[in-house]
C-alpha cells in the first residue's frame, strides 16, 4: 500500500468538548467570538490540549518550475522561482517577514527548478527534475516523478514533527503553477478552465485566455489517461511543488499535526491531498480566501470557511502565514480569558 | 464655536505617495498585498512617515449605561455594564488579552454607569449622569450633558497623544447600547428601525420584534427635536459612551492621530462624527465587519472596507483590536520586505 494512503490521526473529541464548555463559561455574549472560538476549538481537538497554542509554528516553501511555461502563460520570466527562493533565505520576501513575525521556523525546499546545479545557503535542493515538462504536450511528471515530490512533502513534516511544531504552513513558489493548479482542479471538479481559471500574479485578458484554452486542451489531451484518478491528474498536469504539499498534508494528518491552508494553489493540493485519503479533512484551518478567480469554488468543495478575506494573491503561504496572527489571538484569547465566575460578571440571560 | 467643529488634521500626500512607491518596488506581483498594502499606505499617509508602525497602541473603553433598559430590550441584566469594568481593568475581558497581545495601554473610563459611588483600580469614573434617561419617553441625554460625554473622548484622546500613541481603539460598553445606536443610526440614515436593529447580545425573535418597536415608536417621539442634526439625534436616543467615542474620534482627527473604528456601535460614533465634522473620517481604519444586522449598511455609508470579516459581535472594542495584529502585519511586511533591487529579482513583466 503507498504510503498515503495510510490511516489519519483522530482529532480528540474530549479536548473539544472541553474548550466548547470553556468557550462557553468566558466573560463574552455566548458565540460572540465566532470564528476566533471555532478556530480555539478546533486547534483544541487537533492538537488534543484544551488550551491550543501555536508557540512553534514551522512554515515550509515548495518550489518548482513548469514545462507548461513555454506557453506563455504567466506575468514573469520562469528565473523568478530561483530568485526568490534566495529571497525566501535571505529574509526579504513576504513570508519571510511572516516568519519572523511570528517565530516561525522558515524551510525552504527547491523540488525542481530551471537551471544548473546551484548551492543557497537557506534552501534545500532537490531537483527531482528541472521543472516538470509541458502539459500542453506530455504528462507533467511521471508517477515516479510524482511519488518522489510527495515524499518531500512527508520529509517536510516529519521534521516539523520531529521538532516539536504546534501547528504548519505549506507554501509554494513556482512561475506558471496557477495554470497548472487550474488544470488539476479542472479534473478533480470535472469543470472547464473558464470556472477555476485566474490572472495569477497579473496577466492581461488576451493571456488570461490563452491560458484557458492551454488548459482546456490539456484536459483533453490527458482525459483518458486521468479519468476520476486524483493522483493521475497530479501527474498529467500539476507540478512538483503541488504534490510536495499534498504529501505535507497527507503526513500531517497521519501524525497528527494541525495545517494552515494558505490560497487557490496550496488549496488545490488540500483537495488532491483530501481525494486521496478523505481524513485529511480534518487537520486543516483554512488560512485565508484568496482573490484568485476559482479559489471560493475549490473552498466550497472543501466546505471550508477561511479566516481572512483580505484580497491577498501572493502565494509563498503568505496568507495562511497571515492568518497565524489570527490562530494565536484566538488561542490567547481561550486560554486567557476570564470565565464568568472568575469575574463575578452575571453569565445568564434574565 | 464648539470645539468639535475645529479644523482637522490633514494626511501627508507625501508620505502617502513614497508608500505607494514603495510598495510597487517590493518583491511581490504589483497589488498582490491588497488590503495589506492599502492599510499600510494609509498609515503611512496618517503618521507621516513612509515607514508607518503601531508600536505604541491606545485603547479606551468608555461605558454607559441606558434607561431604555426599562424596556427590557437585552439579553443581559444592567449590572453586567459595571461589572465588566472590573473584568477590564483586572485583565480578563476580551479586550483585555487583546490588549496584552498587542501590547496596548487600556484605560477604562466610566462615563456614567448605574449605581453607587464606587471605586475600582483601573477605572476612570465620570458619573455624568448614573446612565441615560428612558429614550422611549424623553431625551437620553440633555444637550449640556452630551457635551459632557464629547469631551470625555477629547480627553482620552488627548491623553494618548501626549503619551506618544501610534494608533487609537475606541471600544464599548453598556448594556443595551446597541438600542441606542440603532436608534441614533435610524435619525442618521432616515430609516426605520427594520434595517438597523439587529439581535445585539443575544436576544431572541419576538423580543427583537420588541426592541425594534421601541426604537420606531422613539423615532417619532424625538423627530421634531432631531430633525436632520446629528448632534440632537446624539441627545435625543444615544448614549454616553455613544457620544465619548464620538468626541474621541473627532479630536484624533483634529490631533492626527489614526482610529481603528470597531463594530456596530462604534461604526455610529464614527457616522456622527463624520456628519459633525466630515474631514474626521480620513483618520479612520475600519477594523472589521460585525455580525450585527444594520453594520454592512453602516460601512456602505462611510465608504468604508473593513480588514477583518470573522463575525464577531461582542464589542468593547475587540474587532479593531484583533485588527491591530493585521494592520501591525502589514507595517511589517511594508517595512520589511526587500525591493526587487535588494533582491536581485526581475519585477517588471515579460
Amino acid at each position: 500500500m503507498n504510503w498515503w494512503l495510510e490511516a489519519c490521526q483522530q482529532p480528540s473529541m474530549q479536548a473539544k468538548q472541553n474548550a466548547q464548555q470553556r468557550q462557553l463559561q468566558l466573560t463574552k455574549p455566548t458565540g460572540s467570538l465566532s470564528d476566533l472560538e471555532n478556530v480555539a476549538v478546533q486547534l483544541a481537538s487537533l492538537q488534543a490540549n484544551s488550551k491550543p497554542n501555536i508557540d512553534q509554528p514551522w512554515i515550509t516553501i515548495f518550489a518548482g518550475d513548469h514545462g507548461v511555461m513555454q506557453e506563455n502563460i504567466s506575468a514573469y520570466p520562469q528565473a523568478v522561482t530561483r530568485q526568490m527562493l534566495q529571497n525566501f533565505a535571505t529574509g526579504g520576501a513576504c513570508i519571510s517577514v511572516i516568519a519572523k513575525e511570528y517565530d516561525a521556523i522558515l524551510q525552504v525546499v527547491d523540488c525542481g527548478s530551471v537551471g544548473d546545479a546551484y548551492s543557497y545557503s537557506g534552501v534545500e535542493r532537490y531537483c527531482i527534475i528541472p521543472g516538470t515538462a509541458n502539459f500542453a504536450k506530455t504528462v507533467a511528471m511521471t508517477e515516479e516523478q510524482c511519488i518522489q515530490a510527495l515524499a518531500l512533502g512527508k520529509a517536510s513534516i516529519e521534521k516539523a514533527v520531529a521538532s516539536q511544531a504546534s501547528i504548519f504552513v505549506a507554501g509554494e513558489m513556482g512561475i506558471g503553477n496557477t495554470c497548472s493548479a487550474s488544470a488539476v482542479a479542472c479534473f478533480l471538479l470535472n469543470e472547464k478552465a473558464e470556472q477555476l481559471t485566474g490572472v495569477g500574479t497579473g496577466i492581461r485578458e488576451e493571456q488570461l485566455n490563452h491560458k484557458k484554452n492551454i488548459i482546456n486542451k490539456a484536459i483533453e489531451l490527458h482525459r483518458d489517461y486521468v479519468k476520476n484518478d486524483a493522483f493521475r491528474a497530479l501527474c498529467a498536469v500539476g507540478g512538483l511543488e503541488i504534490a510536495a504539499m499534498t504529501g505535507a498534508y497527507i503526513r500531517s494528518a497521519q501524525l497528527g499535526l494541525p495545517v494552515v491552508v494558505d490560497g487557490f494553489i496550496s488549496t488545490v493540493s488540500a483537495l488532491i491531498a483530501v481525494r486521496l485519503n478523505p481524513d485529511v479533512r480534518k487537520w486543516m484551518i483554512f488560512g485565508h480566501q484568496s482573490a484568485e478567480y476559482g479559489h471560493q469554488r475549490l473552498l466550497k468543495e472543501l466546505n471550508a470557511n477561511p479566516l481572512l478575506k483580505l484580497n491577498l494573491r501572493l502565494g509563498e503561504g503568505s496568507g495562511a502565514g497571515a492568518a497565524l496572527g489570527i490562530i494565536k489571538l484566538a488561542c490567547s484569547l481561550h486560554n486567557n480569558m476570564a470565565t464568568f465566575a472568575e469575574a463575578s460578571v452575571i453569565g445568564e440571560k434574565v
